[in-house]
């Protein structure tokens, strides 16, 4: 068949409407698409419009593209409704395995043979998600990070049973719509950079478990610390900026020994009733009793900004 | 005797001053102080006062103290000379454990008995590095993260024989001069960020050591991805906000389990020759063929940045 060039995409459904699903409705808004959405909870259009309208305000900072209106999104009883004449589908149902199968089998059933279908799921590999489709061809993750409207990552890979132009054309529409796309070739458990978010949570939960460090001493330790130079040099460039003009070949041939040193904890501490409450405790002393909108908000005037400033920052060393 | 307070300390000895050290210089130099330095390297001063001088419109930019002054620092041919008169000692030769052990005694010696001698090691215990002092209830660790004179954050800690004035004392004048400063009771390896930091990394190496992802792929999973949310939301604050209205509590609660998922390699990976070299090739894509003045002048712009972005928009919601 002919396959569609990533911006012939004007329609996509949104399976499943809730952070993560309405978020990307209104990231495809934003970049003039229109949105068909299906969401099994009551109140599903009202929250859905919700998130729109609170994403709007960044999303206008950011730059809309032509035609862009967030109202071009409709709220559809069935899947099968909801995706009737999409030209892209991405699923964002919550995380559980049996459910996602389901849904998949039923999306790739649904859709024509030149839609890819793509799962925001933030851990699962596609080949076992896809076991209940017929036609897993079409199947591909396209794991977004939280809130898909302003983070620009999106991690793309197939399963066993996916054809690989299905894969190259969901890298190519993320990236036309203005996503920093990773495109995978092979099946990694929590991909790439869930896994360095998670080697630091780990660490985290255990210097709280054994008393060594506070959840506020923690955060700010990296917003104060490490965190204000990952969103311009990611950590290889960063141990490479730390070697001076020797740059990473010194780092590694003067301190490759000290890797082993026991700094990090190996196992998974065991999430105990207390840790668990030290963690609840800490998050609310980290979050000053702010309400959750209000911590929301807060991030997402900070990521614009951000954003903004590691980009006029690396333009003024090209100029 | 009677302690001075942190806002009387008006003069700073630097002993050392490569990258770190002469970083620290430009900071103290911003805020007011003087600076009395000592480096055994034959173009020291040379070096010295380009580091000021390359900071320094960074640090005019952030705002300096009323009085601050690029040229009131002296180098002194003797570490004797050079903490003469200082009122506080900030220590950072080269991360060698013999050397700071000698060091440090030196030091000890040859300053009075309200002085603190604070050392900027990244990694090493106070109790491992004050063996050989007569006198070490004086000796801490003030350990900042690169550039000093653009990171905010300084962890301080004592070592079992550092007197607890020496430490609160450290932490006052820190703080006293805009640091961001987590004082921490107790001796850990690596101290809190490093720590984090390091996981981050080993799990870098494992994915690169595998051939799962390269070097670029994982800076650009950071820079694109959480490291977006990093300078205004530590870990502990992101999970929470992942839970929505349910927090921290929910996340545990149900995610719990997967904590133990083995998304996380265990020990870290051999440093093999092809590792190494996968790892400097890597970065040297990352850095796109530039050289590392301009890397540094790039990070450099976009800290300040990064850091008037997140207080305005931390300041917006208090408004």
């Amino acid at each position: 068949m002919a396959e569609r060039q990533a911006s012939e995409i004007r329609t996509v459904a949104c399976i499943g409407a809730g952070v993560i699903g309405a978020g990307w409705a209104a990231y495809f808004l934003s970049r003039g698409l229109r949105v068909r959405a299906w969401d099994p909870a009551p109140d599903a259009e009202q929250k859905l419009r919700r998130v729109v309208d609170a994403a709007w305000p960044a999303l206008t900072e950011l730059g809309l593209a032509e035609g862009a209106d967030p109202a071009a999104i409709t709220l559809h009883p069935t899947v099968a409704e909801a995706v009737a004449g999409a030209d892209f589908v991405q699923e964002s149902a919550p995380e559980d395995l049996g459910l996602k199968r389901s849904l998949l089998a039923e999306l790739a059933a649904a859709t024509g043979p030149d839609v890819v279908v793509a799962s925001s799921t933030s851990g699962f590999p596609m080949s076992d998600m896809a076991t209940e489709a017929t036609d897993p061809a079409r199947l591909v993750v396209g794991h977004p990070f939280n809130p898909p409207y302003l983070i620009p990552l999106v991690e793309v890979v197939g399963g066993t049973a996916t054809a690989p132009w299905a894969v190259s054309r969901a890298a190519e529409f993320y990236r036309h719509i203005g996503k920093s796309v990773i495109e995978m070739d092979q099946e990694l458990p929590g991909f790439i950079a869930n896994r360095l978010q998670e080697a630091i949570w780990r660490e985290a939960l255990h210097m709280v478990a054994a008393g060594e460090a506070t959840p506020e001493e923690i955060d700010r330790s990296i917003t104060d610390g490490p965190g204000l130079r990952w969103p311009v040099h990611g950590p290889c460039l960063t141990f490479h900026l730390a070697g001076g003009e020797g740059g990473m070949a010194h780092m590694l041939d003067h301190f490759g020994p000290s890797l082993k040193a026991p700094w990090t904890r190996l196992d998974a501490p065991e999430l105990t009733s207390e840790l668990r409450d030290d963690m609840v405790a800490g998050a609310e002393v980290s979050a000053g009793g702010r309400p959750m909108a209000e911590l929301v908000a807060e991030r997402d005037r900070a990521v614009i900004a951000i954003r903004r400033a590691v980009q006029t920052a690396r333009a003024a060393g090209r100029s």
